[in-house]
C-alpha cells in the first residue's frame, strides 16, 4: 500500500529550487537561505476529533495544511516546505486523490512544496509538518506584548465555531460558516506584513481568550478586551441571534486560525495599512495592561458576566 | 489536556545552542549551520500496526524516535532536532512520562533536542519529525550504486522479525530478539562514517530485499545477493532453526533499521575501518550488477528457491 500511495502523491507535487531532494528517498534535503532561521511545527488532525466524520476529503486535505501554515503565519515566517504523514484505515486511492486536491490547492497558493512523509495503516489521521523561514532574530513570538499595546484580531472570531454548532444541531447550515470551519484561511501574508510591527502574535486555534491568555502568560502582562469592539458578520448574527451566546462563541470558540497580535498605538496606522495591503480585515479589540489578568468588558463598559467554555475542537462526546 | 501534557514534556527536554525558540510557541525556530543542508523526515507509528499492543510505553517512545533517526542515518546526516505529535485516547500522564523515558534516552544519546509538537486526543499514534543536517551536496541517497560495487549490511537482518514471530507464536521469547524489535539502534555514527565512502544507502525497515530493491530502482542497476554471506546470530538460529525459514526472514523481515549500502571494492578496507571505528558490525553480502534484476544465490551458489513475503510491519490481522 505505502509504495503505491507515495508514488501517487509524488506524481502530483510541485517542487522548488531550494529542494535538493524531495519525495522518494529516506529523507528530504532542503536549502535554507543564508541569514534565515528555520521555523517548523507539526499538527495532527484526527477524524472525529478535529473534523466531523462527514467532512469532505478535499476539505480535510486543505485544513491539515492550513492549521500548520497558520502556525507559521503567527511566527511571521515564509512557508516553504511540508511533510505529510497519512494514516488510513484502507489504502483508499480515491480518498487520497481527493485529499490531495485540497491539500495541494492550498500548497500552491503559498508555493509550499510537499517534500516527504509516509503513509501508514491506522485510524484516519493526518499529521503535517510545516517548514518555513524568517530572517534571523525576526520571528514573531508569544512573548513581547508591552503594557499599553493594543490587542488586534484578524477576521471574525467565532465563525468556525458557529459552523460547528450548526453541524452539531443538525438544522440549517450556513455555507459561509461551514467553509470557515472546513477551509480556514491561514493569515500568511498578514504574518509577514506584521513582522516589524507586532510585538507579540499567536494564531487562534483554541479560542480567543485561551490563545490571548498564552500571549499574556508568555509576556507576563494582562489585558482588557472590549466585547463591543469584536468584529461580527451577518452570517454569525443570523446563526447565533442571541448576543450573549454569540459573545461566548467569539471568545471561546476555536478553529478560527485568525491572528491575535499586539502592537503599540503609535503603529495603528501602519498596521491598518499593512493589513489592507494583504486584503486582511483586522481590528483593535482591547489593550495590554499591567498585572496578569485578562478582563472582558461588555458593550456598556461593565465587567462581562458571560460564561467561557473551554474549547476541545470537535468533541465526539459532545455531539 | 493538551496544555498540561505539553508542560510536562517541556519540563523534561534538553535544549541546544542552535535552538532559537523551542517548545512553547506556535513553532520552533532553529539555526542551520552555514554550508549545511537541512535533512528531514517523518514517520508515524500506530498502535497495533507498528508495534504490538503490549509494548511498554518506554519502548514505544524509543522506537518512535529510532525509526526516524534511522532515516537520517541513511542520509549520512547529523541529527539535531525533532518534533513529536502524540495522539492519546486519554490524557494519561503516566503513559506520557514512561514514553518520554524511552524517547528522551535515545534523544540524549544523539544530542537531539525535542523542540515542539502537539498532543491530541485520538487512537494511540506517534508521529515524529526528525531534522538534521549534512554538508551541502553530501547527503547519501538511494541512487548512486554503480555496477561492480559491493552490497553491505550492518548488524544482523531478521532479528527483529524473529522477535515479532516469537511474540505472535506466543511461545518462548528471546529477550535479545525482542529488544531488537522494540529498541532498534539507529546507525547514526555509521551513516556519518560512510558519507564519503558509500555510493548509495538506505535503512532496512521493510525488509532487506524490498529496501535493496529501492536502491536498485533509484540507481537503475541490479544486484546479486549471496545467502551464505548473510550475517547470523546464535539468537536468530535458536529462534528459527530451519535454515530456509531463517533465510526468508532475513531477506523479507522488516523493522531491522540496519543500513544497507553500496561501495566500490577498492573501499572495502576503508569501510571496514570506518564501521569498526563506530563499533558497528558490517559485512559484504553481494554485488551490484548490470540489468535491473535482484538475484539471490543459496549457499551452493545456485539460484535460491525460497519464498519472499512482503512485509507489512506488525499486522494485527495476521496474529
Amino acid at each position: 500500500m505505502e509504495f503505491d500511495l507515495i508514488e501517487r502523491i509524488r506524481r502530483r507535487v510541485a517542487t522548488r529550487a531550494d529542494v535538493a531532494l524531495g519525495i522518494g528517498d529516506d529523507a528530504a534535503v532542503l536549502r535554507i537561505p543564508t541569514g534565515q532561521e528555520l521555523v517548523t511545527c507539526v499538527d495532527t488532525l484526527n477524524a472525529g476529533v478535529h473534523f466531523p466524520l462527514d467532512t469532505a476529503p478535499e476539505d480535510i486535505g486543505w485544513k491539515a495544511l492550513a492549521v500548520n501554515l497558520s502556525d507559521l503565519a503567527a511566527m511571521g515566517a515564509t512557508p516553504a516546505w511540508c511533510l505529510l504523514s497519512l494514516s488510513l484505515p484502507h489504502g483508499d486511492a480515491a480518498f487520497v486523490e481527493a485529499f490531495l486536491d485540497g491539500f495541494l490547492a492550498l500548497a500552491k497558493q503559498h508555493e509550499v512544496a510537499l517534500v516527504g512523509g509516509d503513509t501508514t495503516r491506522g485510524p484516519l489521521a493526518i499529521s503535517v509538518t510545516a517548514m518555513g523561514f524568517v530572517p534571523a532574530g525576526k520571528a514573531l513570538q508569544r512573548r513581547g506584548a508591552q503594557v499599553g499595546d493594543e490587542v488586534w484580531i484578524t477576521g471574525v472570531p467565532g465563525e468556525a465555531a458557529a459552523g460547528l454548532q450548526q453541524w452539531r444541531d443538525g438544522g440549517a447550515r450556513d455555507t459561509v460558516l461551514r467553509a470557515r470551519l472546513d477551509r480556514p484561511t491561514p493569515r500568511v501574508s498578514a504574518g509577514l506584513a506584521l513582522r516589524d510591527l507586532a510585538t507579540a502574535c499567536i494564531d487562534v486555534s483554541d479560542g480567543l481568550l485561551a490563545d490571548l491568555g498564552h500571549v499574556l502568560n508568555a509576556s507576563e502582562v494582562g489585558a482588557c478586551l472590549e466585547l463591543g469592539k469584536l468584529p461580527g458578520s451577518s452570517a454569525l448574527s443570523a446563526a447565533i441571534p442571541d448576543a450573549a451566546k454569540r459573545a461566548t462563541l467569539q471568545l471561546s470558540g476555536g478553529d478560527d486560525y485568525e491572528l491575535c497580535f499586539t502592537a503599540p498605538p503609535s503603529q495603528r496606522e501602519a498596521v491598518d495599512a499593512a493589513l489592507a495591503q494583504c486584503d486582511t480585515a483586522g481590528r483593535v479589540i482591547g489593550t495590554i495592561e499591567a498585572g496578569l489578568e485578562l478582563r472582558v468588558l461588555d458593550a456598556m463598559g461593565e465587567p462581562w458576566q458571560g460564561v467561557v467554555r473551554g474549547w476541545n475542537h470537535f468533541d465526539q462526546e459532545q455531539r
